[in-house]
């Protein structure tokens, strides 16, 4: 392995909601990106979920609150949470999960992806 | 939790090669650290270690090759693997590892700190 340049990765795809693996360790995976527009109401049973803005202002909504992340800021969506991404412009992110994380938890819907590719 | 500021959280503490910590999920935990100066060589013989580069050039000097990390890059130390991180000009970093990690691997020295303190 080699160092790995993030704004190198994000010129490699341009699909929303469509997470691609940059990094494993641990059991855990390094996810990169796109989101634009509402995603999903779902949450993950087992699995806490790390968002990191790279690029952009992303909302996430969840039931009692909404969390704004800014470009350099971070939240942790609690396992069993259910929360709904939301970028009302083009937003890049950093997740770090499980390897065993479901894209959209149990619900299977035309926007789910499963599995995630290896760039 | 709220949004974190990794900015603002850098504005919290000024020791190097002092790990803290400002998130935990599934088993793992989200470190910032001030580097400069050369660390000592180590190896941690289960976790592998996210290092990404905030601020500045961080060298990892591993025994037969080394990396080299600028903003906005990362590296994947793999368990068992010794490294030597080495900042000529200070450098922030962000590393994801599990909560189990020894700052020095099984090495106690002057510069090992036992427990990471929350910010």
């Amino acid at each position: 392995m080699s160092a790995i340049n993030i704004q190198e990765k994000f010129k490699l795809f341009s699909e929303h909601w469509t997470p691609k693996k940059v990094g494993e360790l641990n059991g855990q995976q390094v996810l990169l990106a796109k989101l634009k527009g509402e995603f999903i109401w779902h949450s993950h049973e087992h699995e806490d979920e790390f968002f990191l803005v790279i690029k952009g202002t992303l909302q996430i909504e969840l039931r009692e609150k909404t969390i704004t992340l800014k470009e350099g800021e971070f939240y942790i969506v609690p396992k069993g949470v259910e929360h709904k991404p939301n970028a009302k412009e083009e937003v890049h992110v950093l997740l770090f999960e499980p390897l065993s994380i479901k894209h959209t938890g149990d619900i299977m819907a035309d926007i789910t992806v499963e599995n995630y590719e290896s760039i």
